[in-house]
């Protein structure tokens, strides 16, 4: 089942190993018979979650198919501990879907923030972004066609055509993470400072995560989640 | 079900996530549309493997539960790519059980090989190391249980008492590790230049991954496994 | 000091950590007083390398300011063993530089190889291409200017515009890698497979460590570049 | 310089790379020239601190000497963000240095954490608890050599022999690090949760850090050693 996220894009599930009682099974090898401490699992969960203890939520593993447009792969990929295989446009030919935002996510920049967006735009300035934005993608994929076209001549190398595609162009991967560095990205990505059109698509994995691990993802909420930072002198 | 290795150590599957359909699967993704090139799994996966495109074997994940002597842990845990968790000896108290090798494992130092050994030796200077061996275990032990024991007395915490015993006892973890990192452990460690005590465990997972996936199992070994590396003037 | 790649891309050393002589030290750290075996520095670096010993090539560092097209970048970040920092288009402005090939670099699509390049076109389709990219960039850039500008209107958020602009545009990052995994890159990306654009990176980063750490740039030249791996069945 | 800690261990710091400049001088590539907002060093970086901002942190490096027990390097070893050489103990022969707590830190199982040691040991219990360790590590020694001794006998190969050794005995290795990491590691090993043998480690290298990277570390020990996380909720 693919969870539609922005106009062309979803993320599915492929595969789950694991769930909250493998998280407390790894958690108990380390603890042997000397335990008896934390009893239950959601408690050993919430225990683990609060003191950092993060190697037994590594013990969980998932497997996501996800489209995406191509700015936005640019941020995620940027998490390392994953296991990733893209859409090769070396190889493939990319199809024509674009991301075009809705006309009340047409953001003007942010007055505070120099790495956010404020206001949605006017209905005539965004009218006008709507436009650019449509003619242009519209006309770079008409060339990069043409380009690649071997009708009556050679057609370019598709690994050099797509460098004329705009980075609102859709991808798609398949993509491995543990539970415990998927709550980090989460965490960054489901969090008001990532850029909108990442968030959504955090926010969609969060309710799949919840649904999985329903006590970890509990806890993950409770502790890390639009968290903050206080210093020594600040407490 | 606890596959034995050693006396007392075993290697047990905990859990899988996808096989040799997997690995195409996800290999697939980069190829889209475009390719009918590598038409057969068995053939793609040769062709993964022989190409070092590494990443599909990652979609492959295994968790496994070991028991192993600590001296043998010591070298497995320099394998950074997987995520472990292992019997503390802080919380927990550690069993009575050394690992003993059996006489003809009883090799003398290399004469060639300053990292290996040689021979076995011979039946009396054997029988002699095993008396060792064996002695030093059961005394080690019998002061960690008397140290660490309330009777009549504080009990030292664990955390010190385990400092006294030898790096054959064993001790217990879950280790889960994708396909591809889990290729390159077992191409370090059933080689013949790794100690015969690890290469016993690493030929007892060569088994397991061989039921596994067993294209990807055989294309390792076809390519990967026992081999050298030539340099340019050699060939 | 920045060494031109491509139109408008440069590396750039910007420092280091270790040298030859720091891979020695460090796997003579492993050997203890136990060797005289390998004597010389060039010679043990050989041994290592052909035994594929690779810790001790980790003890360098190296750190590059480095800038490429976005289309590189994509594939260059695949490799997660490094650090990076990139340069922000959510805050920052994009610069009007974009990639634009020599007319002779302008290949057409292989005919035997689903993922690479053949002959290069020939002059009129050549001129038909370059003015496609041209035209098609200088518009995008026309655009993302004229949607950021805040003269008589809000200003379309940074993080937004940016999505008009094509993957032939320039980005920059510092990349900071130790010597055995740029060794990786190097193979997988000076190698005739990877696509023209990031091989002449890797080709000048190539250059840039065989003035570092001659003796083990020759032994990767000889065993990696130039050599081969063959496993046991095929010796 | 050899910092000593414990009876025989130590730290040396054998090279740095970057120090509190290379970690502004990163992060404000990703700024570029829109940024005024942060401007001196220290603010940039507690900044950076404060919003979990960690790859520039990454762009320092150092590398150390480590001298340490078994049992110590067996907690250590546990972080994988690092790069390690160690003494090899098939390679070479071991040195006849065992850890030997002060008396004031023979410790009792805390009654209150499983995972910990409360009040120090009686002066008779503590008497009898040296006794034996120092006993068992002279005999278990003894036998070492006896067992790869070569006269008269072939003598054992140094990968079995030391499995007879008990964890208290030192080893050693080069290690790795950059900064992020070097703070994670801190974070968790200069706690008090860590155990003693460990944690005056993290002490040391929190000394040599604050001498490298003052504003770095500074920002460290008040938002991470010092400052806590709350969630959303807890806000
Ligand atoms: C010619 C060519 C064609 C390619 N085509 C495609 C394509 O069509 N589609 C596509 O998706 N990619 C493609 N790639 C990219 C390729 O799949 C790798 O992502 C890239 O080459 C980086 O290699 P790496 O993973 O070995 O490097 P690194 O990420 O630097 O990793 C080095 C090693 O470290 C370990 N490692 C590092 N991080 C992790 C982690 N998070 N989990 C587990 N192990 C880790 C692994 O052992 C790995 O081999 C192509 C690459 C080349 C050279
Ligand atoms: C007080 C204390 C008690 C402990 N008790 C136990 C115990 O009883 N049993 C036990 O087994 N361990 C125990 N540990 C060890 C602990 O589980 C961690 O292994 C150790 O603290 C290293 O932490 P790390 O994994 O975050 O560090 P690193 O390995 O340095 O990793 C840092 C981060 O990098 C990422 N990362 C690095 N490598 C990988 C990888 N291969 N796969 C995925 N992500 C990766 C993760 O996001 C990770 O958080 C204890 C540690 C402490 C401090
Ligand atoms: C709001 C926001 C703004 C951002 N702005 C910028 C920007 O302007 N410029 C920019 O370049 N980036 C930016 N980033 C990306 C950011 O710098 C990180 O690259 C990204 O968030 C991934 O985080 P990570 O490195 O912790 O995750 P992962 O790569 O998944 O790593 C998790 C942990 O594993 C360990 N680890 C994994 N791989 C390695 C490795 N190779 N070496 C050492 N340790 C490793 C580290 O401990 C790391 O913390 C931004 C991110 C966010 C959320
Ligand atoms: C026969 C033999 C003898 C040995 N002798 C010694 C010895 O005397 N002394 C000694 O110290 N070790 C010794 N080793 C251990 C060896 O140095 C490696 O630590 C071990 O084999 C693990 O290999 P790896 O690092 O490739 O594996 P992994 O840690 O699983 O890494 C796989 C790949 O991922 C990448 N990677 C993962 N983590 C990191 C990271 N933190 N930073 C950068 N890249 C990373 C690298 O590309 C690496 O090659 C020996 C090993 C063998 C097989």
């Amino acid at each position: 089942k693919a969870n539609p996220v922005l106009d062309h894009g979803f993320v599915r599930v492929i595969d789950y190993m694991g769930d909250d009682a493998a998280i407390c099974q790894a958690a108990r090898v380390s603890y042997g018979r000397g335990t008896k401490a934390v009893s239950n699992d959601e408690g050993l969960i919430r225990y683990l979650m609060r003191h950092w203890h993060s190697t037994p939520f590594e013990m969980c593993e998932v497997k996501l198919h996800v489209k995406l447009p191509v700015f936005v792969a640019r941020q995620w990929i940027r998490h390392r501990t994953a296991n990733v295989n893209e859409y090769s446009a070396r190889y493939s030919i990319l199809d024509r879907e674009f991301y075009i935002p809705e006309p009340e996510k047409l953001a003007a920049q942010s007055v505070t923030n120099n790495q956010g967006r404020g206001e949605a735009l006017g209905p005539e300035e965004g009218a006008r972004v709507l436009e650019w934005l449509k003619a242009d993608a519209a006309r770079a994929y008409d060339h990069y066609e043409a380009m690649i076209g071997q009708d009556g001549q050679q057609g370019l190398a598709r690994e050099l055509a797509r460098m004329n595609l705009p980075a609102n162009i859709y991808t798609q991967w398949y993509w491995k993470v543990d539970l415990h560095n998927l709550f980090h990205f989460l965490r960054l990505r489901a969090d008001a400072h990532a850029q909108y059109e990442i968030r959504v698509y955090a926010e969609e994995i969060c309710r799949l995560v919840k649904d999985w691990v329903p006590h970890a993802y509990a806890a993950f909420e409770d502790y890390r989640l639009g968290g903050a930072t206080l210093s020594g002198k600040a407490l």
